[in-house]
């Protein structure tokens, strides 16, 4: 069995090259659900549904968010109204939250309720959430206050310099069902290439995730998120270079050596392979930029023979 | 200035005329809040919003609830889950839910959000829940249990017999703001055709809200939601004969006597006058039938001069 953690859309990727090469029904993809938030009373889980939705091949390829063939009948209603529209929720995809809030609200768990809409869809492989506890990633801006991840990553478009992080609720939260025992006993534990600071740091930061993952470091590989010094989506280079990390593949290597033994680069970075080794962390060479499912395979592959 | 009570269709029917033949700004509507319902999260305040939606001339005379041109992309996305989808609804109206569970969870009353979502629609009279706080009309069937309105109305299409209803949280409940002035300091008060049980008892379960409209009995005027021995929609016929009641003017009468000095009936019902006056009801007899704005606004206008 293959262990995943993952956020969202880079994660989404390499899973769709992963179950091409193991059977889906052994892989195990925990979840990070710092992302999370109640809005118009609805639980929100982005990262969940950007993995249910992609997978399921029915991920909305020009926004890069929700659901295909989506409409935006609810969203211009509650404009109408002057109501809060910066998170866009298609109306097919308001199905999924009021169906999880409905559900949670009649006392099912997260994990629970993931499993449900991930089986609707046709997923051969179990999601889980990293806790079905409150916990919320918020965003300290260089410029003074604090918000909430969707906040800075929607509302804001990512497009102001932030100063920290932290991970409220994670003191209190406890690993969702069968986290711990999947990445315990999994063959190889892949850390997808989703922003180490705001995607893979909360799965972390759940108490006893860290160190269970840190305890079988031997057989653990992340993929970097980092390809030439940047990102491919989203804000994590930017971020990394505001909080004092390195925007690079040594950088990764940096925050990632506690936990993993090798660190996937990509070829444009083969000249960087000997600083990851310098941080004590293996390093394998390949294409790393998911263009294609094939690469997303190939790429899988690699991650996961590396760690074996 | 007019007070009307008012539940669904039958009041929004008679409103529609009202407004034709008094300023919109006198008129104050105290809508009925036992039809409430958190469902998928959301809160839905089902009389209010057919009162919104036809009033602004935006409601779906196709189904007789919602909003015209409404599409059900949520609706089909929570059925693929296999969520609860009896009670439907529909893209452009599942917006207005959303923005008034926000605002609700932000601090703000059902009464503020209520205007907030009237004025948008650009109505022009005052709409007033009849309390902000917890109101659950419960219907208990004749075979036994005990369901929500909504259930026994909507989920039940109120095809079974019932022997009783009761308004859960009544007695805790304070009347909305706004709510009690309006009903004493109005010229003139005026029950709408709706089902007594479960549209205007509800409101008149409210402590202190009975007593205020029994206070100004003399220029209080009710319209009868029992045309013919029966009601022109849903189920107040069958109920009023279920639960010991005469589904006709008469028991309209019976049921309003402490309350209204003067009972409007229809023409069809021209013989039963007598048998309403015996009541101690003033009875007026015209059409009722509203099949046109017309009819609506003439009916309205004979329900004021008789209560004046």
């Amino acid at each position: 069995m293959i262990a995943v953690l993952a956020g969202g859309v880079g994660a989404a990727r390499l899973l769709r090259g992963l179950v091409q090469v193991v059977d889906p029904a052994d892989v195990v993809v925990v979840a990070n659900t710092g992302d999370d938030l109640v809005l118009h009373g609805l639980h929100i889980s982005p990262d969940i549904d950007t993995v249910t939705y992609t997978l399921a091949e029915a991920g909305n390829r020009k926004t890069g968010w929700g659901l295909a063939g989506e409409t935006w009948q609810a969203m211009d209603s509650l404009d109408r109204y002057g109501g809060p529209t910066w998170f866009r929720l298609g109306d097919r995809d308001l199905g999924t939250h009021l169906y999880r809030t409905g559900r949670l609200a009649d006392g099912a768990g997260l994990t629970e309720v993931t499993a449900e809409v991930a089986e609707s869809w046709g997923l051969g492989f179990r999601l889980l959430p990293a806790t079905e506890d409150r916990l919320r990633t918020m965003v300290t801006l260089a410029d003074g206050g604090e918000v909430g991840f969707q906040e800075y990553f929607v509302g804001l478009r990512h497009d102001v310099p932030v100063s920290g992080v932290r991970f409220d609720g994670a003191d209190d939260a406890l690993p969702g069902p069968g986290v711990l025992e999947a990445i315990t006993t999994a063959e190889a534990v892949v850390v997808a290439p989703s922003n180490p600071l705001v995607s893979i740091a909360p799965i972390l930061a759940v108490p006893g995730v860290r160190d269970a993952v840190a305890a079988r470091r031997e057989t653990v590989v992340a993929v970097s998120p980092i390809v030439g010094g940047s990102a491919l989506k989203g804000p994590a280079d930017r971020m990394l270079t505001e909080m004092g990390h390195e925007s690079s593949v040594v950088g990764i290597a940096r925050l990632y050596r506690d936990l993993v033994a090798t660190l996937v680069i990509d070829r444009v970075d083969a000249d960087l392979a000997d600083g990851v080794e310098a941080e004590g962390v293996h390093c394998v060479v390949t294409d790393t930029v998911m263009r294609t499912t094939d690469v997303a395979a190939a790429l899988a592959k690699t991650a996961i023979e590396a760690a074996a």
